[in-house]
């Protein structure tokens, strides 16, 4: 099995047939050995306690959506059993129990491995900012690993585990993904429990989750999300929701003037290459003036947060300094000279900021970005440790600030072989419409996955269905694609989900009025037909606003399908058919409309 | 017109009538020199300025909801050509434009005619701090006017202007009102824009309306409230919308462990007369331990929010600390030596406290306390200038911190014949909820308004209706009260309107299967009947989920009421009838399933 790829689809294939977690786990620990990199693991499990532990999960249970999946964590977050030290062996100290996301995971059937490296207390984007030993980027060593996230980017990248756990503040879980060609899921604030993580920023950290592909890492994502009453800045969201793309979305991308690539020409033609990639999978690319971002991003560390940095590592930067890497104590100190007042002031700038940044968000279904605007070789960190770890932030500082939710994902490798990543930015709350998105261009450019010889072969796509905020609704007549009614579909956030057709049960009618004519369906108990139909997916909270719409005789009753099923749908009162004009025979508005146009 | 009541239904009735606003201001010029109290104005418009105004009015215009309506205007809100203070001389400057707000009350026909006294810099709860006289208090002049809103209070209490502007960050906008027998709106943060206003503490601050009545609060707070895109954090709220109470409310008190009243039994006594009111009209009281909010409140002032207040006035308090108060530099001073990461760990602290108050407020529909828990006189604050004025914020400290709206209500007079007040509180934009239950509570103790003879003459109650974030839905089976399926209506939040009938065009059928047994209702085109059904307000958010829990073949459709008028309501397929019990003799389901038990 030494080149079986680890992916969950790969992993859960092998369990179903007979293969044993245990045989796994001694797999992980003979590609640890193989990969001969001495900085990803700060401290790595005993093999015979993880092997343990992969034996006490007995057989394989489908019930359990990470069964015998091994995976590693950054050295921030709390597994009980191994040392914590945020890169910062003064600091280490050893946790009585998980984190709240990796008891979940455990829950799973998931297996943590070890603890991985990091810029210290999680800050920095490049990843040498460590005093153990620098993880070496997996696709070429001259470059920087990434950071902070560095260690489980690099062990994902290189097949060791399927997953790993990385925290995002400014961009430590997408920086590094795009550094290594893999997947930086960095979900919705809130939506993954701190309990158990060490801050950085704690009103704007969230950890974050590397895979090899974009299922992978929704699927991590689903099993670890769940609100935290402990952590005061969990949030109840829905369960997760992998979105398949309907219709098209409007993606918002940095203007010609606002695209920064400094210098990396390149890294703008991949870019470039990615928009095209989208328009012609029918989405519509709109350049937006990036500068309102710009501004927001620059707070994250010329502003007041740094204390928040501060805060956390407060005893430890008084009483011990010279236990800090010189960069971070340097970076972190910077608090020291900053009031209360500083901290509110720029508290206040950031509302006005993002007051400035809402029209721009409110044009566009989502954001598409270049992951980092340029690479950068680790002799670039030596000559200057501050310079390239700010430019590596360009497109992913301002996330956080804005709420926003992010997945980083692969791209056509560029010209120079380098690997090619874009973000994917959503408002609060659509991880799942980025991963849907991030799934059918991850599988658009297939190539091989991380720096492993393994291709991506995406599950077959499944038919789009609603989601658990939305709720399927047939349309029969005006209100379907390229007919007057849609926009009150679209305007309350409507999205279209497939064609179909009633059951054979119905009769149709064009009722008397109008414009707009509407339609007429009426279940009978014989002597019906099949109907054409669209069902589109509103969101449970603008259904309220289209009922209120409906004008009589029309309703929202249940509609019965071809093939068998149901869905919501408009029916109308027997009683409202007086002065309308059957139309049964059509087969559905469309032809009953082009009919009229003859 | 000497005493005329200026309430907005006298003045409106008198405008009908003929009467110029020319008149009323005249009217308001005599009663501020009949009141004979230099605390109350800071500066006064010239008299000539505002009769101008009045003038420019033209003649009475109904469109305009405060057509002629004299206010004032707290001194940290700009009015155009008057200079803002703050109560602090070497602070004035003159604005050039009108607040956000007083701009949108100007645009309804009011006319400001003053800028009144505060505690300085809107720091404290009791109106002694200024440098001015301090406002005497309108009910006896031996205790405290109450502030920081003193003048706006005292001023509306007296009856010279029908509505004031406060503002309120921990009580400001109630604590005066309590202390003059008066109402004070404290709306929810963010839905007055602060534009224009003089920060106290940016976070947590809203502008406060102060009227003799919950009607005219709330006519003035329907009239100011609006999205403002240049206050970052004005919200975009749907318009004000006033609750008449349907059925009854789950309101949360303090328990007897928390309630604190100081040793002021008549305080006490009056609060539980209050309740008992509550009780007598249908409320439901669930004592709570109010534990958790206290330490809520605490943060206001040991935490790091006052450097918000160091931040407005930083170069002043640095530069010219003697033109300050002294009671006021000592308080604001104390912010020089907090850093910004304390500020951060405040800010973390009141995340997990508001985590631990959640539990408490998900369980009402409403919180009752005391506005204020014990008087104090002008005395006791020259003995303790700063231990009285900390007891004054028990029940109102807690409140912009958990993002609460709140609305100070006069309750019968104490046994001491000194002013009883309760304050209502609710969740984020549910001030409407407020105010119709406290002008519930008002009407029933029908006492002199303020400190004026005026007796409270409530406007006939109008019918329940659902408001603009709700639907209007008509149930005809077990979703009506007290049958099965009603929990499934409240947890939605639903709320009942009213009963009605049916136009007499419907048949109504028990549909096959069950139990629950679901009910059919069918318009026809002739022989059909009227049937009885109750109206339920059901919030928009929540309409999708109710929806996609009909059953086949029930839907909602549109449903014609007696005397004429439709709501949206439950309607049955006819094809959904097979193997239906006709029912439509019995008029109605309850008289049905009455039936079934005989």
């Amino acid at each position: 099995m030494q080149n079986m790829p680890f992916t969950l689809e790969s992993l859960r294939a092998a369990y179903a047939a007979g293969l044993s977690p245990v045989a796994v786990i001694t797999e992980v620990y003979r590609r640890i050995d193989d990969a001969g990199d001495p900085g990803l693991f700060i401290h790595l499990a005993p093999l015979e306690t993880v092997l343990a532990e992969a034996q006490a999960l007995g057989p394989y249970d489908p019930q359990k959506p990470l069964f015998g999946i091994p995976f590693a964590v950054k050295d921030n977050i709390d597994v009980a059993g191994m040392p914590t030290t945020c890169a910062c062996p003064a600091f280490e100290y050893a946790p009585e129990k998980d984190a709240f996301v990796v008891a979940r995971l455990r829950e799973a059937g998931a297996l943590p491995v070890g603890k991985t490296n990091l810029d210290q207390f999680a800050t920095g984007l490049v990843g040498v900012r460590s005093p153990y030993p620098v993880p070496k980027n997996a696709i070429d060593p001259a470059i920087v690993p990434g950071g902070s996230s560095s260690g489980s980017a690099v062990a994902v990248a290189r097949g060791i585990v399927p997953f790993a756990l990385g925290t995002d503040t400014a961009g430590s879980g997408r920086v590094p993904a795009a550094l290594n060609n893999i997947v930086g899921l960095k979900p919705t604030l809130g939506s993954l429990s701190a309990t158990g993580m060490v801050p950085a920023c704690r009103t704007l950290d969230t950890i974050s989750i590397f895979a090899l592909t974009v299922e992978d890492a929704f699927a991590v994502f689903s099993a670890a999300a769940g609100y935290d009453v402990a952590d005061g800045y969990s949030r109840a969201f829905s369960p997760p929701f992998f979105e398949t793309p309907g219709a098209g979305f409007t993606i918002g991308v940095p203007d010609r003037a606002s695209r920064l690539f400094f210098g990396d020409d390149a890294q703008a033609a991949s870019f470039e290459a990615t928009l095209g990639l989208l328009e012609g999978l029918g989405h519509r690319i709109v350049p937006l003036d990036f500068s309102p971002l710009y501004r927001i991003a620059a707070l994250l560390y010329d502003g007041a947060w740094v204390a928040e940095r501060y805060a956390a590592v407060e005893s430890m930067i008084r009483n011990s300094p010279e236990a800090l890497h010189p960069v971070t104590r340097k970076i972190i100190g910077r608090a020291e000279a900053l009031l209360a007042a500083d901290a509110f002031r720029d508290i206040y700038r950031l509302a006005d900021l993002k007051r400035a940044a809402e029209p721009l968000l409110a044009a566009v279904d989502l954001l598409c970005v270049p992951t980092i605007p340029r690479f950068f070789t680790v002799k670039d960190l030596e000559a200057d440790p501050v310079g390239p770890n700010s430019q590596l932030g360009t497109y992913t500082n301002f996330v956080n600030l804005l709420d926003l939710c992010g997945l980083a994902v692969p791209v056509a490798a560029r010209t120079d072989g380098r690997p090619g990543s874009v973000t994917l930015l959503g408002p609060t709350g659509k991880d799942g419409r980025l991963a849907g998105l991030a799934a059918t261009l991850q599988a658009r450019v297939a190539q091989p996955l991380g720096a492993t010889s393994w291709i991506y072969e995406p599950a077959p796509a499944s038919p789009p269905t609603a989601g658990p905020d939305e709720i399927a609704v047939a349309m029969v007549g005006a209100h379907m694609r390229g007919l007057p009614l849609n926009p009150e579909v679209t305007r309350l956030g409507g999205r279209f989900l497939c064609e179909g057709r009633t059951a054979p049960d119905y009769r149709f009618y064009a009722l008397s009025g109008g414009p707009p004519k509407r339609p007429g369906l009426v279940r009978v108990a014989e002597g019906g037909a099949s109907i054409a139909l669209e069902i589109w997916a509103i969101p449970l909270a603008g259904f309220g606003a289209f009922m209120a719409g409906i004008p009589s005789p029309l309703g929202i009753g249940t509609v019965k399908l071809e093939g068998g099923g149901t869905v919501k749908g408009f029916l109308c009162e027997t009683a409202g058919l007086d002065g309308a004009d059957e139309i049964t025979a059509f087969g559905g508005w469309r032809a009953y409309v082009a009919s009229l146009a003859k």
